[in-house]
């Protein structure tokens, strides 16, 4: 309804959330707050956020007066987490350029594809990436200028069509002042693209009013709740969703920044935290199942760390206890590069009863806050309560939450049925359930559940319980069609090595009291060598749907 | 610039920011979290956020279907901190209509004009407060409704020409759904009015928007940093700036509020801390002090109570140090009406290199965040610089911050000239510095400074250093007119009984080493045997400068 012509009107301050505000306040209120970036060497680089900040507008100058940057220009990265790249963070998007954060673990022809698509005039990168960048540089139609940030041979840049430029000489001798543009906050200010597993990547426009309202979410109590007092280990890369936010809601408030650059490696990460004393960390499981064999085998003084957020994908139960005897404190939280990333914050509430409750409640994905609603959709489009046992899509909405793809410069935005609702909303892809208190435990990718007449089967709630057979190496859970019920589970079995269990055997182990409904027991079995894998190790479960499609897997019935 | 046309489009989804979200939010994701409300009896009220939220919807569904509330029409509340207080807060602006909050500690007169001018068509009012309402309804023109919540005797409102409805029997049997209007996040929440001292009140209208941001700013950890575990004493009166924002920020995220309802007084506060035992604690300073002397007569545990925000006015140093050795830290904030009020926070930052330094920075008004943009303004219109000396008005931009005064519902918002810049930021009336980490330090009232030669002196470093010598009981400095420096300062000094001391002895004392420059030094000085003082026990300078005017002053020149 619009408002009555009578209406009372506001009489707040008209004022936009933008970028450019956490820029020039961090720079000027929490100028002594520090970015710390590991170099490999006796001494870290140190920089304050005042020597930060101020590199930022030098910067803003230089790609505007040198490159002739314009507001809405492309101007992309691909780096390290750094400082350096954080100054990219904070230039970009307040002169109202659209920052482009580059994958540098893609596959060449799709960071050809995605460069080209975005019509990117700008690369910064990383010394130590000039041999991933230079090889991609006669196929990028649209760059026009490579700016080099480190150390690292410049000699493959050397006859390449684009203008190759020093960062530090770039900025050398530029303005410490900037003009800024009074930015509508729903301009666009980064660009991030999803590395999806099927068709073209898709880009995700974040908004300054994005960027802005999730940088305060990140710094509320409940959520990741750092202040001045912190230093956060960035290990999550600046390329793969904004680095969770961190970048920005830490300069926001003054939170120090610890950056990791190329040290990836669990030791170099054990020595930075042994060293730096970070109070927080962000990461994906991996790195940290990494960190804790290396704490193991060379132990560490890590008692700084109290906090580690981790997200990506679930955190293995065991691994989360190692934490705990180690004081480090892990906390799930769940995302995607369509939701900014942060989607929810598994911290316990007030009211779990004892360390059991609260560690159940830490192993879901965590709890909304209220700039994310959600909602669940069942396999025929129904609306699904919030009791912790249906299961259905996560759908979200929200300020600083994907409504649409990109879909390059001169395009309208798309909004494929598959991934928006009708109304508006993201739809995640992610099968769940949502607690009343509204907590989110993720249960399969939509994509892998089985839809068996009318109800949902989750294929990795199979695999984990045929997994903890003590006859099984590895099993894979795919649907495939079925005359009565629309899909039907297949068991995908590698048995150990002189392992003689049958598929009755494992049938009777799935079917034993509390592990899988009766009706959700796979009739349909075969055993392979290996289960076919992605390139970055999840199960292929693509190519055993097309196996069985073909009749190439010896299928046995029950 | 506008955007050109082939600007990048922002693909996030374009979501409201409303108080009916942040409702919806804590009534279900929260609901477990308690308002507790004092009694005065054995037991207090507690109810859920589950209850409270639901009880909001049938509020809603009773102002509409019952009471004919529309949209943006005016609900006022004359009540204490409670839970049908929350339970209004959440209703209203949900419902698109304005909440109206009553400063029950105006005059008669003054309340009767702010309901006329505001065109409150409902008054919820508390039993407990039907004395001071029923005298006024007569004069109130556009009332329609009185709805009573809590005890009281309702007999003096027989007769009035309002309907009168009963809080309970009202929502009792109202639908517990609500179909939400979708609010653009500009428009209209709630109305408060500043008891200016000079001139009509003057009203302010906060949105959707600015309620949202200000209760994330209230929550992020470096403002007051509340989690589901805490319990937030709310002493700060619900008529006075939305309760500091409170309701709404803990709402948001679970915080349980303890509301002390009409015991204010020293005894009961100190009971509920000790039996509710709550963890925050927000007040001004007066409330405060009564505490102290409550606790140090008759000692209790309030162990429980580790932070407590003190805003309103500066909180002396002596009793800040008293509650820090009761464990008590309190934290200095400082805000306005005008500023919803969150305008700065005092938690000192992590380089503070000692506790005498820490103390310094809890001595001042805080820290602006990042929402609060804030520059000081010279006596000739010039901007000065942060150094922590330059003192100056203090004037402030951001999105929870006013822009403009309510005219009514059918006219312009005012843009008083002293009040609001010419680019639209708030002059605060407020004279200070701000440190270069942006710590701001206020001085005086703008009112109140003395305009000497081009440079400032402030009123109230002269008043504090008198009254730093034995002999004088009070003092108090105003701005005369002086033809040559245009304005300089009067001091007026109450002795105290038996005292010789002359005037030069005292204008000696203030030229020691270190206390007043030599070029503030007061030339005409007075006696008086009282300072006048206005309803509030302030200081009334009006008054004193009036007198001089008038000749009615014996002053003495050296």
């Amino acid at each position: 309804m619009p408002p009555r012509e009578d209406a009372v009107l506001s009489t707040m301050q008209d004022v936009p959330l933008t970028v450019t505000r956490i820029l020039v306040h961090g720079t000027r209120v929490h100028g002594r707050s520090q970015i710390t970036t590991w170099t490999g060497e006796a001494e870290p680089q140190r920089r304050s956020f005042a020597e930060a900040g101020t590199r930022a507008v030098r910067l803003a100058n230089a790609l505007r007066d040198d490159l002739g940057v314009r507001e809405d220009d492309r101007v992309a990265t691909l780096m390290w987490n750094n400082a350096e790249h954080v100054e990219a963070y904070l230039a970009v998007p307040s002169m109202g350029a659209v920052l482009h954060t580059l994958n540098l673990r893609l596959p060449a022809e799709q960071l050809t594809w995605i460069v080209d698509h975005a019509a990117d005039r700008v690369i910064i990168v990383n010394g130590s990436l000039i041999p991933l960048l230079a090889p991609l540089l006669p196929h990028l139609r649209t760059v026009e200028h490579v700016v080099v940030s480190g150390p690292g041979d410049r000699a493959p840049l050397d006859g390449c069509s684009a203008r190759v430029h020093e960062y530090e000489e770039l900025i050398a001798d530029k303005p410490a002042t900037y003009d800024w543009p009074e930015l509508d906050e729903r301009r666009a200010a980064a660009l991030c693209y999803t590395s999806g597993t099927t068709g073209d990547p898709k880009g995700v426009v974040y908004s300054h009013r994005s960027i802005y309202l999730h940088s305060m979410q990140v710094n509320m109590a409940q959520s990741m709740g750092l202040t001045d007092r912190d230093t956060s280990l960035v290990v999550v890369p600046q390329f793969h969703v904004n680095a969770w936010g961190l970048p920005h809601a830490t300069f926001m408030t003054g939170v120090n920044m610890l950056m990791p650059d190329r040290f990836l490696q669990p030791a170099p990460l054990a020595e930075m935290i042994e060293r730096e004393r970070p109070t927080h960390a962000a990461a994906v499981p991996t790195i940290w199942q990494g960190l804790l064999g290396e704490l193991t085998a060379r132990p560490r003084d890590v008692s700084s760390l109290t906090q580690v957020t981790i997200g990506g994908s679930a955190c293995p139960p065991a691994l989360m206890q190692a934490f705990d005897r180690l004081g480090m404190r892990v906390c799930h939280a769940w995302g995607m590069t369509e939701t900014s990333p942060l989607g929810t914050v598994a911290r316990p509430p007030a009211y779990a009863s004892g360390p059991d409750e609260e560690f159940a409640y830490r192993l879901t994905q965590g709890r909304f806050p209220a700039g994310v609603e959600a909602r669940l959709t069942g396999p025929g489009g129904e609306r699904l309560p919030w009791d912790g046992e249906s299961a259905g899509e996560l759908e979200v909405r929200g300020p600083w939450i994907a409504g649409a793809y990109y879909n390059g410069p001169d395009a309208e935005p798309l909004r494929p049925a598959d991934k928006f609702s009708e109304d508006g909303w993201l739809k995640t892809g992610d099968v769940g359930t949502i607690s009343p208190d509204g907590f989110l435990t993720l249960t399969d990718r939509a994509k892998d559940v089985i839809k068996s007449g009318g109800e949902w089967i989750s294929s990795v709630d199979l695999e984990n319980a045929l997994m903890s057979h003590p006859d099984v190496a590895e099993a894979a859970v795919v649907a495939v069609p079925d005359d009565k019920w629309g899909e039907r589970p297949l068991a995908t079995v590698v048995l150990k090595e002189g392992s003689t269990a049958d598929f009755e055997s494992l049938r009777a182990f799935l079917a034993e009291e509390g592990k899988i409904a009766k009706w959700q027991l796979p009739e349909r079995w075969t055993i392979v060598t290996a289960v076919p894998k992605t390139s970055v190790g999840k199960f292929d479960k693509k190519v055993l749907r097309r196996r069985y499609a073909a009749g190439e897997l010896d299928v046995t019935s029950l």
